[in-house]
């Protein structure tokens, strides 16, 4: 299945000179959803994964869909004040100022085979903020499994050192 | 399974004097992930369903569960301005002011079958204004399926006339 071909383009969405990749016309096709989804949990299908980790709200989409698929829990991560139990936080970067992630403090045990999931990958910057909130908390990042990378990006520089696969690569700013 | 032993109740969240059900406890646990939307789909097996529609944040999480589950598309419906597309808006009423939910105007069909999925429902306001996103559009709820219901608050008065199902429900305000 061409997944690039149910992905709409979008130009100058949420700014002037951006092309946004909309996945919302892929996950309505109930057939692509589900061929995404199997595809991205059979390059993990190996790793002994004790759940999986989604960021607020398009990473909730694939990576409750994938936790299911491969019957593992689900981790949310959200912005700070939504969770209302005891959480652990990172900031991390953006392009300008900065941002936050929460998690719940006990949401991983010590030792715990984390694998992290979105829908699309840019910088990285959010893939590794995770990251660092897994190792933090002592468990193991897996590696990232992402739909969409723009690779004219190069998320792979930030993440170096982790396992990566993306489903469907965009190697330039223009369609 | 005894699903309410994983939910966890927080007092005085988000403000003082209100209990707040902590699904992330359940959503952790792999095997509880799985039977709750297997529990949740089930209810709707003999239903023709073309699509699930979760509304964010949480939403997102078992209404994509459920979606890969059943082999069929997942809508979201977003705060204003989020989404990249066109959109069609409902408003809706809270305890205090109003609140608004977006859907790209291409997400359904005209008499598509659309299941309503969340992970709680209070009041039912959240709920309902799905309802009427879908049918200003020309689709069909076949009906609504919570994990949680808070009985105490009697959301079926306000979704009357729709099909209902809850896999726990909490009759009142303690615990």
């Amino acid at each position: 299945m061409n997944l690039k071909e149910k992905i709409r383009s979008i130009p100058d969405f949420p700014k002037k000179g951006i092309i946004f990749f909309d996945i919302t016309t892929l996950i309505k096709d109930g057939e692509a959803l589900r061929f995404a989804v199997d595809e991205m949990a059979k390059q993990y299908k190996d790793k002994k994964i004790d759940a999986i980790m989604g960021a607020e709200s398009r990473g909730f989409i694939l990576g409750a869909a994938m936790a299911y698929k491969l019957g593992v829990g689900f981790i949310p991560v959200r912005k700070p004040g939504k969770l209302p139990y005891k959480t652990c936080q990172v900031s991390y970067d953006l392009e300008y100022g900065s941002s936050s992630l929460e998690m719940h403090v006990d949401a991983i045990n010590k030792g715990d085979n984390i694998l992290i999931v979105d829908d699309l990958v840019a910088t990285g910057g959010t893939a590794k903020a995770m990251a660092q909130i897994i190792e933090k908390m002592g468990g193991i990042v897996v590696g990232f499994s992402f739909l969409v990378e723009l690779s004219f990006l190069n998320p792979g520089k930030l993440l170096e050192g982790y396992e990566l696969h993306s489903l469907v690569e965009y190697d330039s700013e223009t369609m």
